[in-house]
């Protein structure tokens, strides 16, 4: 991808314009809303009437923005009063720039702050003093806009015209409809070949659609949207992912614990989370008594509950809790899709309970276990560094922050991550790292966070008896490796094809008979008790269906090892594994005995080696 | 115990009649409600007007009641019309007893349903016609009641007034409140002191009492009454017993699936517990959309929504599903007291969806994991067996009931178990198998349950492809080893004294170092990191003490294994490990090496051996 952001911004800017002026030379009576560059590409909102854009006529459109570009106008800036450009939208039948130019005006030609600055062709702060408003001119077609744009329409790159929606003028329900057309746009054919099969392949791979065919999760309307169930094989990916993360942890003093889904909203009063996000709550009713119930949408403020239960002193810190629990956030049914975004989010929670000087070490820790992590899952790996900026919107003593954030950076290098800093980022109550995970198609996730909080353990009144004897306040660190495992999971059968490495593998190995005669089925049922004792999950296939049929019902479920077992298999005791095609294994084609290969497999699950080539 | 249930009920009826007859003597105007027998003794309501009964007392009564049993007053029985008993009733200024007769004739002396035959001294059935009512009579004292009674007053046994409590008059809020009087007694002085001993020891491993001193669990104002939250101590025990039930279960081809909390209740309208159990449940709103929420009470129809996502064939069957995971039950705060009775309840939940002939063998499965269950906590199981009867109370069709009753006395008698048969404790939708653990007090709690189902296959039109190609019903099988996980908790810790088998044990290993100096605290890392490198829960306790205290530290704690650690273990690498009295193990005083010792340790607990002595 191109490395010139503003390069390929201007081009992508330039082609909205292109793709105006190719609908206004085959539907001269358009309107036009507003055209912003997006990411991978641009759109544009249009009112045609009653006139429908049809996925047909995308190519039409495409073929007339095919025309300009040849034509190779130049694009040329020019500025007019507000009074000016509303006189050039009315003349032109304009009537949404007209909306925008006399919103402008109302406000005293001030950007108020309800006003998008870009859409009126503006780069201005919110509360300047707008004078003139810019134009850009390509051949006929001329629009309100701030720019920047390429020098011409000849040089704007690759680009493909994607999809018609619909979409609210300004975003708000009610507002008349426009047409949506949308389209992606690269420097080089090269890069926009690369980002249409990069889609093709996303396609395939799309989570909802595997997570039917391997048969991983399911959704019931009598059960509730964003709400999944698991099936014996998706619960395995649940449980292996879940499992690794403790254990990564656990290791460096982590211990579990366990609280309820339901707490009085009491809790989240005291912590502060009912006033800023009791709407986004599920609330719970009681029919026996009056408490007033919510589901718990996070666990720390349960977790200050197990650490206030007991005197703490200096020598007893850092206390580190662990728990993987689902936690529920009442998300607006039309944002619900998919694993991506649910209502019953599990996190891998867990919380540092430490003193100011411990920081560093625990962030360290926990810094490589992510590291660790995303590595064993084959996923790249970028961390943000928020802190705080010079106002005054964060809680907590200015030199705790200074110190902490210089903890935060520190380990961060310790660990060789990738990371960038940003200032004003951090969260009121302390600064935070977040990972991003890019995956196989080389897009990048959103995935674990750590966080510091000076705040909870303050409303909390939580404290520990420092050396000296006097009461001190510990700080919080929050942190969750998966993050959410239905979103991480979204992100990783979509990163892995379904193709899961064997540590993961809901079915790790499948044994398929030839026939169903009793030495056969004896044989394999001898091998299955093998498997499973090695604590393989492994299944046979004793159907009455041919070898080949059997073959392919394996690689369809994308099982790693398949063992054919037959005449030759039971007379030798050996066997030779089918392996599935990505996994980068010597493909050993001598026949091994069957024990040996069962405890090579056994190993390999136990060390978490990820031989998938992604 | 005595083994002769008439003998001591006519014992503890007839102290019933003595105690009254002692409070009449003290309090002449006192007036009387009923006076039955319960577990392990008797009580007497009464109404004193102001005057109120303190613990003092009790002995005053008990005195009198000495008397009343040395003056070996003759028990006589005597009838007389309701009439007349109502006149008795009023001449002798009993306002409770000449209500109950009062309700009798108003029902035309028919026994109707809200009366209870038995407060009348009656032995009848509902429906029944009452010609006339019984009397005893003992000394002085006349008192309506159906008997049976000692001969006399003489040969009642050993007793003990234990408590007065406050009682509403028939149960009911509103009507006047009484004294409760309660006594227990035995056929015997020895049983009497056995049975108080044994609630000095109750009372002294008090689950409640023990959570807190064992760090295991507690509960919180801000969070809400019967939603306990568990430290890292109390979720291993969870953990620790869900995983060994789950492994028994899964060694039988069970699967663990995942289901979320809160489900819309239309999945409950189509279960029918809707109808049934709706006012039992917690309501959840959801402030985003107009879903109706509620809690899940229980897990089996998330459990058939993943079995009806794929199509079954006879050949797939049985399919077998394991999930823990916590239900919400809205029970009235009054009812809740430690993890007895909970509102958050855990269960080791599992559905078995199979053909009606392999009822037998998966029952025997079950029935085999229970039983190595509750022998490897080292609790006595029996089990009821609760048939159907000839009413027609009963869904699903006869023969099919027949059979699998049949199958299921099959699967009890073939695991050896201590079973009784009950005709009419049937579910409506199927017969099942209620499972007695008796703890180490000798106390029998209602644990497991095993229940077969033909209803919900039913309701939720499950289905499998038999082998002739047409469409068939599977049967349910409901199971639960360990029940609620909180309410067996409450049992285990009394059973245990909170002195935990070493495979269950929070803490198995504490090292102790007898200084802080380098050296030792060095070797004490070593030994921290071989132990737990052997997945062993060990602990240091390295501070500042004296090694006596940190001893008794450890023994408060009730940590199995504690190794001093100081100069003589460091040169010689050999320990002797301090075992928990409890601990049948071979008192080897012989130093061993300290990983000798430490994967000695580890095998026992893999091994799950029961060495304590309950």
């Amino acid at each position: 991808m191109s490395n010139q952001p503003d390069k390929i911004y201007a081009m992508r800017h330039s082609l909205a314009h292109i793709m105006a002026t190719a609908i206004q030379r085959l539907w001269p009576t358009a309107k036009f809303g507003v055209g912003p560059v997006v990411e991978n590409g641009f759109y544009y909102d249009i009112d045609l009437g009653e006139q429908k854009i049809s996925e047909d006529d995308l190519s039409r459109i495409e073929k007339e923005m095919q025309k300009i570009v040849k034509e190779n106008q130049t694009f040329e800036r020019f500025e007019q009063s507000v009074d000016e450009a509303i006189e050039w939208a009315k003349t032109g039948n304009q009537p949404y720039k007209q909306e925008l130019l006399n919103d402008l005006k109302r406000a005293g030609t001030t950007i108020a702050k309800d006003l998008d600055a870009s859409e009126l062709g503006l780069e201005a702060q919110e509360g300047s003093k707008v004078e003139n408003v810019s134009f850009y001119k390509n051949g006929d077609f001329t629009d309100l806009c701030r720019g920047p744009h390429a020098e011409s329409t000849g040089k704007v790159g690759a680009f493909k015209l994607m999809r018609v929606s619909g979409a609210y003028w300004r975003g708000k329900e009610g507002n008349p409809q426009m047409q949506r057309v949308y389209g992606v746009a690269f420097d080089t054919d090269k890069e926009l070949r690369q980002y249409l099969a990069m889609l093709e392949e996303a396609k395939k791979r799309d989570h909802r659609k595997l997570g039917q065919e391997l048969d991983l999760f399911l959704f019931s309307d009598m059960v509730g949207s964003g709400l999944p169930l698991f099936t014996p094989r998706g619960t395995v990916l649940r449980d292996e992912l879940a499992a690794f993360s403790n254990e990564l942890r656990q290791q460096y003093g982590f211990e579990k614990v366990w609280t309820p889904h339901i707490t009085k909203k009491d809790l989240y009063e005291a912590s502060g989370h009912w006033a800023k996000f009791g709407d986004e709550l599920f609330l719970v009713k009681s029919q026996e008594t009056s408490d007033e119930l919510v589901m718990k949408p996070m666990n720390c403020p349960h977790h200050t509950r197990i650490y206030a239960s007991q005197p703490r002193s200096y020598r007893d810190l850092p206390v580190r809790y662990l728990e993987t629990t689902t936690d529920y956030r009442d998300e607006k049914t039309g944002e619900l899709g998919g694993l991506n975004r649910v209502r019953a989010l599990t996190q891998d929670d867990s919380h540092v309970f430490c003193r100011s000087d411990q920081i560093e070490d625990e962030i360290n820790n926990l810094l490589t276990a992510a590291r660790d992590l995303y590595a064993t899952v084959g996923m790249g790996l970028r961390v943000r560094l928020s802190y705080r900026d010079d106002s005054d919107a964060y809680l907590g003593a200015k030199e705790l922050w200074e110190s902490a954030q210089g903890q935060l950076k520190n380990a961060v290098i310790a660990n060789g991550l990738d990371y960038f800093e940003q200032e004003g980022e951090a969260a009121f109550y302390g600064p935070k790292i977040d990972f991003m995970a890019s995956d196989a198609l080389g897009r990048e996730h959103q995935v674990a966070t750590v966080q510091l909080d000076f705040v909870q353990p303050e409303r909390f009144g939580l404290e520990f008896t420092s050396e000296d004897g006097s009461k001190q306040q510990p700080v919080m660190i929050h942190s969750a490796l998966l993050g959410s495992i239905e979103r991480f999971l979204s992100v990783y059968i979509e990163h892995t094809a379904g193709r899961f490495p064997i540590w993961v593998a809901p079915e790790q190995v499948r044994l398929i008979t030839v026939n169903q005669e009793l030495v056969t089925t004896d044989f394999a049922a001898k091998v299955l008790q093998e498997a499973k004792s090695l604590g393989l999950r492994t299944t046979v296939d004793n159907s009455n269906e041919s070898v080949g049929k059997k073959i392919r019902a394996a690689e369809l479920m994308k099982v790693p090892y398949t063992v054919v077992i037959g005449e030759k298999e039971i007379e030798s005791g050996k066997v030779v594994a089918r392996i599935r095609k990505d996994l980068e294994v010597a493909t050993e084609h001598q026949p091994i005995g069957v024990s040996e290969f069962l405890k090579t497999v056994a190993n390999e699950a136990k060390s978490r080696v990820n031989k998938t080539s992604l």
